[in-house]
């Protein structure tokens, strides 16, 4: 091959849209161009499509398919170009289409020839690819570490509210006691599974596929898996129409940070909730709130319910993924440009809210006494009252008709079990004495649910600590 | 009420963090500001804001609750913030949190006491509803306008080609011979149902939610009828509650917009496949395609493959907003504020896909003999094969039969039922003369489905002069 | 065209893999023909496909393609066929593939040539779609009247509870009082809409198919507007390609499906916090509850929260039928097999959820106290208080600042607005006197938005009494 | 605990309805009942449910709160409820609501009072949730399976056909020639990373929930860690409101479900493609195909049509879930009953697929030639072309410019590249020799593609004996 094999003219990105018009007989419109350009949103990618053509220069030198001159100019001009970026200087032009040739045309402009023969051997198929693996390897990486953030402060808290009793619901009606601790915990173990979904999918967007070049691979003796080794990828992928179609690791980064945004929005659900004059079980810190101009008494708790809306963003842009991707024959479509927007706002969306849902938890003021009062309203120890009742020799069947009865019987008074007196609840059955009140106390309750998973104090603190242990930095 | 009722102090807009400050104790941390702002994106409501404010002053004036001199002043400030921002000299300022706030702390710097008056008797909750509606019914009319262009566009080239045959594909096997004209206007069929549902959208869409207040209305005596005049309202919401927290418009919206990109996909579909060298039908204008750095030869159709991938966006937007308002209580949370960046981007791609697509059936190139090739090739006309032998008599399940024994033959010698000789015909059954090369044409077959809705010319020419006539500007 | 024309042999449908096997060389598979068969889901459509058979059969008569003798066997056959599938003794086959093939092959059992005559001049293609919108429509009529039903009795509770105050909630924080019945015609005003929006999809759902027999007519001499007549449709579809392959109706249901949904999932979400013991605000009636086996206190609001639930399975149907027309080339393809199973589950659902809740709002058990109570609670006249001291000449700022720091001061003592001594209040603001204890009344604050679509009890009572009107039977 | 403690009297089950019905008013109505029963679809959990019970009855002997004579009743009693379900002889009632009290009923009514002790220490919650993920499990286990016999089928095509050549496509565009073995193998690929995301997710359904009871856990000293082994759970769930509550790996499983149906649709859309006849590149059997009443001609790529169609039925469901578990508070709720038709719907729709698919790939039938034709037809060699300039010491820029130009001569006279004389092609460049002609050939330009993932026979034929040997039974 010639020295100057891959030389473009000078002037081959003045206008991309020139770029092949020698076949063709007419402008690409204004709209047109707008349409179809990609360069207002992946910018983004700068930085990670210089990492990637420094690693692709330092392959073709090791080959010899370019110098060590051009290598050093390569880096040099690069260099330089990530500065321009950082310092907002450089000029992004939209008939330049997109980030790739924005930056390979600066190149040129900085360092000449050599920078004309960086593109040997690869497409702008695969080098999109790469980057936005790339780019979604960091960002996965952060998220892991926002979780292990999240995950340190709810144990922390619920270390602190091991022995707080609040309402257990289910159907948001009061339950069983249980501990606003164990509670807690039922939160860091939901961002477990996050994080272990996050790394089973970094698995696979840690594969290279440069080298697969427009579909078929090259012709060129590229090392790919030197390439792999400079840029952190575990291994390359094995077939280049797969390679440059690809875009699984997008669709299912966007399913575990849908289920990240599930489980922040049943918090912040709950949240809501717990600060909603009725219930008042906590407060947050007024930093995550917002007044109201109209209504001075307000105080809203924005954060929340803008993450609880925000679940819905991201489940659409899994489903736009979804859609993008059915039934598209192989190999590479201009479909496939579609899958950056929505990938990155997911992104965007799971890394700002896990950040200040960390900082949030830490500011969680909790009203132990509303939450008692709660936990003593709703006949939350009835199955403990019935349990008393079968320790008394009756069958289960009928202690729990007679548990049922005595409350129904509460709910015309409107009182609770505790607030009967004994002769009303031994009308309901002659076994019980006087020794019942201590059955129906609330730490009675939660301190014999008392085994992995159950919620005594004794195993939230266990667990609290294990996971304090496992998340420390 | 005093005259200063509600003149707010001069620095009430300084820092919208502070407007609820005498309650609060902590500032607003930075992410925080930028997770709940919303004015990186509701700028673009700004005109509409300023509109539903003007009527919203000329009625406090009509009852009396301002003066003459503030509504003056009102229109005088307005007026130049209007032009500020079309200049790009206002200054957006994330402190002050939304479009709402920006717009009015610039009219009280401009105008003083009178732009504090005007906050009266509303509130942000149904100011913002408003101001959704009166930009949402813009959209949906200026999309009203795109889709009878496109319908006249494909009205145009149907009458153009109203005896051009193509295979007429089921299972994209080769049905039965149809002309192009009378597939383009199946296009202007899916298109005018959607014009249908915009308009039908577009009566919920124009109810006027001022008058709303915070949510419960307000005690001064607003008019809501003279607002709902002045903007062009057809109604006025008749329930506050439901007035400040209904988006059903703009889920019905989005649905629509999903069902004309739907229709687009398919239309796209169609077109890189008439494209695709194997089928060519079709040659696209050089300004819908691009070519390829690295494949010279290439003319990609790109833009019918990014809209085919903007059905994913959209369908996306649908499914947050439906998700967003799964299960809220009323009335307005802040969840809503996360209704606006779908709902924009939806509006936003079926305008530019719209007017792209209307321009690009213009640019449609029809290869009619490779579309007639085609129709030869699949025996197309195989069941007027079958007519004929039901005209000599047979059942029709014997020539059902009977054409299937000759398409085996015809596709074991790869050839097609009209190259078969007479006495190869013959062979299949004795009944077959010399005519049946007549009924064999392409032209026979179509002329022949004449009726309302058939492929026959002369109905298509119907159709698309109808069409015509009633899309004319 | 001599009478045999359209004669099958009998044996035509005793295996439907037999149908094409002349040019077949191998069986379908068992797996494969379960995989591709419909009958298992397409039977509920056996009356609308008998009725559009028989419209179809007396067109034929009409101009002459069969003779009154074959449609008087044809209608006699088909009532018999109703009657065995009415009694459950209709055989069903999956050989036979789907409802249209069962019937007919039955039909011929009973009638003979007659019935082997009923296809001419139509096609499964168009058949099945004349199916789906005739069952549709029945469907969208049984949801229209379900929808009168329901706002008619929410408008009769409404109008019970024109004075009941509970607190208007906005960020589930106490805004302002509004009256219960004011909160009920919300939903009036919601389920309105969707009535609206099935009557708009009812006028597209109602046009004529049939006649586009495979994609592209038919040569027989077809009446379509009579067919359209007879079975009540308002058109005919207009082009033969698009009415074979319009699924444009089901997904426009599905989408004002899952409006409906949303609207009963925000009612849902609302009574099942109401009855949660900590708010307390109603009972629904025992026989939308459940209790629990293992917790005898509990009743749950089981129908209100399978309710909520069962939002994300019509969401999941509309995106299903997107997914499924994405890029669908014309005509039929097979895919669209798909269109039922979603459209009719979404059908049945809002049909049962609507029948369902229309009886539960009568079963609604208002507690007035525990509302009022909460009104009383959350500072929700704190703007009556601003309003007053407006009023007595403060600017609105500095009379909102004030209201913030009692709302504070009150929040720290734990107690409301109203419980503040006359010389507390006057520590805020002098200007403050004895008559601000009748400001803070819940009864002043509601009766003074007395506009359209205020909170007013006077306005509730008109609005309830229209909607009693307007839904009478 | 006295030994009759659970013991329920004998005819609790009589109607389910009646289970809390001291407490209850009035009866469940027949709709109500119909509506929030699970029976109907949760009868398939039988098996397991059954399976966990006897791991539950195991441990509960274990640790003596059962006698051993009461674990064999059980285990008899079991035994003979599966064969009833298998043998169709097991009466379900909807009065029983779901699967569990149907079961338990008949258990009692077979052995009396050792069933009524088997429910002690779990709850429907923990009980359910336990059903799912065995359920689940095995259907994973069933789909890894599948997808191996698939990988296997299309690496055993790809071997044969490592040198047949068809055009690589990019934009529906001929692109480069590659081999239709390499085009397979992009399928293994996605295949590959189905079974991985699959085995991902079955590490999170194979923990344990039993022992969490109704949220609280359970005051009976149970073994949890006993009833994992016994059904092979690789560890128990560590926090009982989550375990109760979690429906990721439902979730997990329907996104990785929708992955593989989205490869379904690539392949499917593909194939369709490739059978059209106008591309003619492969036939299916027929037994994956149907024929048409109507066209006697048509073989219809039926089950591929259909595999794309149901695309849209598995996103439905993922969408139905993510919106079911949307800010749902903890722990259980009624909605959750929600996620099991989809869930199996799912699971079923994979099977069947993968299970079809498998079979299909082996009964594709190529045709080479076509293939071949359609290679040369492109401009595929258009690169190979520019390479050989280059070699020649042209400029790559200069290049392109000139292989653009001779595209666009060859566009206008309908021919190849290959087509053209040396004359015409020294036309566009001087250097141009006789040697260009051996350029040209599709097998030098694939053989050059020799890279690990590259398309050249030789790494084929070596990555399709890698997938044979990883995937052989």
């Amino acid at each position: 091959m010639s020295k100057n094999a891959s030389t473009p003219p000078h002037d081959q990105f003045a206008n991309k849209s020139q770029a092949w018009s020698a076949r063709f007989s007419e402008p690409v419109s204004d709209l047109v161009k707008r349409y179809t350009a990609s360069v207002g949103f992946d910018q983004r990618m700068a930085q990670v499509d210089i990492q990637g053509s420094l690693a692709h220069a330092d392959m073709l030198e090791s080959i010899g398919l370019i110098s060590t001159d051009d290598l050093q100019a390569i880096q040099r001009g690069m260099q330089q170009i990530l500065q321009e970026i950082q310092d907002g200087k450089f000029e992004w032009s939209i008939d330049l289409e997109d980030v790739h040739l924005n930056i390979e045309k600066r190149l040129v402009e900085l360092i000449g020839d050599a920078g004309k023969r960086l593109h040997t051997g690869r497409s702008r198929n695969d080098q999109v690819a790469t980057d936005i693996r790339l780019w979604l390897r960091a960002e996965i990486d952060t998220s892991l570490e926002l979780l292990r953030q999240l995950r340190h402060n709810l144990a922390a808290l619920a270390l602190k509210h091991a022995e707080t009793i609040l309402p257990g619901f289910t159907h948001l009606q009061v339950a069983q006691p249980v501990t606003f601790g164990h509670h807690l915990l039922a939160y860091a173990e939901m961002f477990a599974r996050d994080a272990e979904r996050l790394q089973d999918c970094r698995k696979r967007v840690n594969r290279l596929p440069l080298g697969a070049a427009a579909l078929a691979g090259t012709s060129y003796p590229i090392d790919r898996e030197r390439v792999a080794r400079t840029l952190g990828f575990d291994s390359v992928c094995r077939n280049s129409l797969d390679a440059v179609s690809d875009r699984d690791f997008a669709i299912e980064f966007c399913a575990a940070a849908a289920l990240i945004m599930m489980h922040v929005s049943r918090l912040s659900e709950e949240l809501i909730i717990w600060m909603s004059p009725r219930v008042g079980f906590i407060q947050l810190a007024d930093r995550f709130c917002t007044g109201s101009s109209i209504m001075p008494q307000k105080k809203n708790p924005d954060v929340p319910e803008l993450a609880r809306g925000k679940t819905g963003r991201v489940n659409g842009h899994l489903v736009a993924l979804l859609t993008l991707m059915k039934a598209q024959p192989l190999a590479y479509n201009k479909d496939n440009q579609e899958d950056k927007e929505g990938l990155y706002d997911a992104a965007d969306t799971i890394r700002d809210t896990l950040t200040i849902f960390a900082d949030m938890v830490n500011g969680i003021t909790v009203k132990a006494d509303a939450m008692r009062a709660a936990a003593m309203q709703g006949f939350a120890t009835a199955t403990d009252l019935a349990d008393y009742l079968v320790k008394k020799g009756l069958p289960f069947r009928d202690a729990h008709e007679t548990v049922a009865l005595a409350v129904r019987t509460c709910e015309e008074q409107n009182c609770d079990l505790a607030d009967l007196t004994l002769e009303q609840l031994q009308s309901f059955h002659a076994s019980i004495e006087n020794d019942i009140f201590d059955v129906l106390t609330l730490e009675g309750s939660v301190a014999a649910r008392n085994h992995i998973g159950g919620t005594a104090p004794e195993r939230v603190r266990e667990e609290a600590n294990r996971i304090l242990w496992e998340t420390q930095n």
